[in-house]
């Protein structure tokens, strides 16, 4: 699956005679180690850098321990240019980052003004009582710069140690220290905001990678993969697989000195995929599901409700999480018993006694029932069995029938099944992806048919 | 934040004494340091480690580099007793765990004919074409041995280099590699049904780590800090805060020779926490509110309907991703139009026109207008703005009413803030916790009153 990732690292090994700097994210930190964090910042941080050229060839996370941290930043320091350091930067005492890397570089700690009144600041505005603790926060190596955090009380920091590690002996090339509180939504403000503009021009003049997504669903990897295969086994641009959460990506990147070459080797890739796997995708920005039928709903002006038996409300709060949403969702009901089907939906008791409520008739029903209701442009409808209890022989768990209806129109109704082996919020997911895509379907024939 | 757990560590680190063997966790795939692929193996590794006593102390991810590969299981080799590597095992060219340990140790590699003939059935039973390359998964060191997989094509491998390890002058003590798959459930998987039972009984007697989670909803992990200081300081059990999606957890772990001796040592510090600030505590198991919310409403046999608009029904998914909600959820609305709030739920003209659809008045009426249309024994209603357009002056994003009646009583009115500057999903998510929160606290009271 990574064949091409593989293949693009290397070829980025290769190109470190040309001077190209590497990096690599440490993440400092016990609770990672206990297993009650996932280090979703090392993934974040990784994309930033190949955004802008840089490799990373290790991430790390490490105890709240002195003598490890000391040993896996003389590692990373001998191996690397840039260190990407997130958490440890707290008040209490066992947040070593800062103290640590000051030792294992004999440098003397300042407390720092700017960061002393910003982290006072931090309180009064708040009207919060500040521990004298907190104030060590705003102490950094002497040589160092404080990053401003404007979410948080603790500053971030870079260092740039590139004699001190020569002096050192551990390595040779520019060495730099940018650490970062381990909390993601104030690590990625300061990266944005603060360490990403430091960090740029210290950069040389090297070739950036510009990435793609294709979104794709109702198409497994495998056969997206062999459709694929002669692409995926080009080195550049490289074309690579993801599974997503109820969907295939397929990543196209390519690196270049600029922006605009890059995407000159991307497009021909693209159009050549779409050409064959084109009716599978959904979007070439990676947006949702959502964002997509949200789209077409607001080009051609069409408002949207939905009957929801079995997703119990997901595909209304999925189209409802997209900003403006409002413009064409004006009522949608989750009627999960028989009753509520037929009182809100006009539902036959015989159609619910003749087919049961898991059936293309009832979903046929439901989608007329839901349209007449909310007086829309579209009424759609899900009926199913999520589980893990409530299937039978001839309607197993995963089992759910979508319709599809517009005024004056036969409701179009299809019939899906999904693994009975997941999870119960996971089968009411993969519902919504089947409907909204079907949704997206429908709507795009209808733009056709214009 | 991590005091405690740093403390926890610290220990563990001077118990090494008592023969205790530490681990770490060793990610192979180039597609982590791309960004796009969180590491989630290594944290639920992590968890599963503790629990059987061995520490973890570090955790690394390296890309399809043979070179940096070598490097990095050398070092560890040298630095920790058990390895458990995730990824590399697929049956492309770039999967390179097994040939760089084979090669690394000098291990000539065989084909296992008992992996070969599972991988060939794999096919087969699936109905489909096999590509040779596949065999390659069944490649092994000729000393190993294969962890079935049942999940999928990729055998694990089971690995005892302690002597290797020894000769080639890198470290003594028990040396284990253990090698998974990267895909999480196929690694899951493997973990409890072959690689667990393998590992366990190779473990000196040590001591076990039993965990507890109290989750609270309303009060700040600060304030909370404040609240348990004394008892965070304590060296055992530890006792650590968790800042979750939209709440905060207390964690509370003891070490003992036994489960048994390590719940008599959690179970009084438990008992103290909810002394103090029981009232915010919303479960003693780690469970969801809407988990909570449904065990009570299934207690007293109540049924429930929800008049959703600014969560746009995310409050009735929560409440049906639990198994069994078709006995308390009938019917759920997202009258997201005042249309909607009118015909479905009579909310009168005026109200809306006097007071807007964000009002006290217009959620009392929403509550009342669900439970009649429902016919349920308890009505429940938000209104208020997710963002990021729509906010006034005087009704700001991130405000919300929440309405809760029950059969001839007075709808309960609550307001509600939440930070403006988060994304609209979070908003809605945030609205969701403390409408779910303040059922769960009136259905306690209702309890309570019996």
């Amino acid at each position: 699956m990574t064949a091409n990732l593989a293949m693009a690292e290397k070829q980025q090994h290769q190109t470190t005679e040309i001077p190209s700097l590497c990096a690599e994210i440490i993440a400092v930190g016990t609770e990672l180690l206990m297993g009650e964090v996932v280090n979703s910042n090392a993934s974040f941080l990784s994309g930033e850098l190949g955004r802008i050229g840089v490799n990373v060839f290790y991430h790390t996370a490490v105890g709240d321990n002195p003598k490890r941290i000391q040993g896996i930043f003389k590692e990373a320091l001998s191996r690397s240019n840039i260190l990407l350091v997130t958490g440890g930067l707290g008040p209490t005492d066992d947040d070593l980052t800062v103290s640590t890397l000051a030792a294992l570089l004999d440098t003397p700690m300042v407390r720092d003004k700017v960061s002393e009144s910003q982290i006072r600041k931090f309180f009064i505005t708040r009207d919060m009582p500040m521990s004298p603790t907190n104030l060590k926060q705003a102490d950094r190596p002497i040589d160092a710069e404080p990053l401003y955090n404007h979410m948080g009380t603790a500053p971030g920091l870079f260092w740039d140690v590139t004699e001190k590690v020569e002096q050192k002996g551990w390595g040779t090339g520019p060495k730099y220290i940018l650490a970062f509180p381990g909390v993601p939504r104030e690590m990625k403000a300061m990266w944005e905001a603060v360490a990403l503009p430091k960090l740029k021009p210290l950069l040389p003049n090297q070739s950036v990678l510009i990435t793609r997504f294709l979104k794709f669903f109702g198409i497994g990897e495998s056969l997206l993969g062999e459709k694929l295969q002669d692409l995926m086994a080009q080195a550049s641009p490289t074309v690579s697989p993801y599974v997503g959460q109820a969907d295939v990506k397929i990543r196209i990147a390519a690196k270049a000195p600029t922006p605009q070459e890059a995407i000159d080797l991307i497009e021909p890739i693209e159009a050549e995929i779409l050409a064959r796997v084109g009716k599978y995708c959904y979007t070439k920005d990676d947006s949702l599901l959502e964002d997509v039928v949200g789209q077409l709903l607001k080009e051609k002006q069409l408002t949207l409700s939905v009957a929801e038996s079995c997703t119990g409300g997901l595909i209304s709060s999925r189209l409802t999480d997209i900003s403006g949403s409002s413009d064409y969702i004006l009522l949608n009901a989750v009627t999960y018993s028989n009753e509520a089907k037929q009182k809100l939906l006009g539902v036959s008791a015989t159609t619910l006694e003749q087919y049961g409520a898991v059936s293309e008739q009832v979903a046929s029903e439901m989608a007329l029932g839901i349209l007449k209701q909310a007086n829309t442009d579209i009424g759609m409808s899900i009926t199913g069995i999520a589980g893990p209890t409530g299937g039978s022989e001839t309607k197993p768990i995963g089992l759910a029938y979508i319709g599809i209806t517009s005024r004056n129109e036969k409701p179009l109704v299809k019939k899906v099944s999904v693994n009975p082996q997941y999870q119960r919020p996971y089968i009411k997911y993969w519902f919504s992806q089947y409907a909204l895509n079907y949704l997206r379907l429908y709507l795009q024939d209808l733009l056709h048919s214009d």
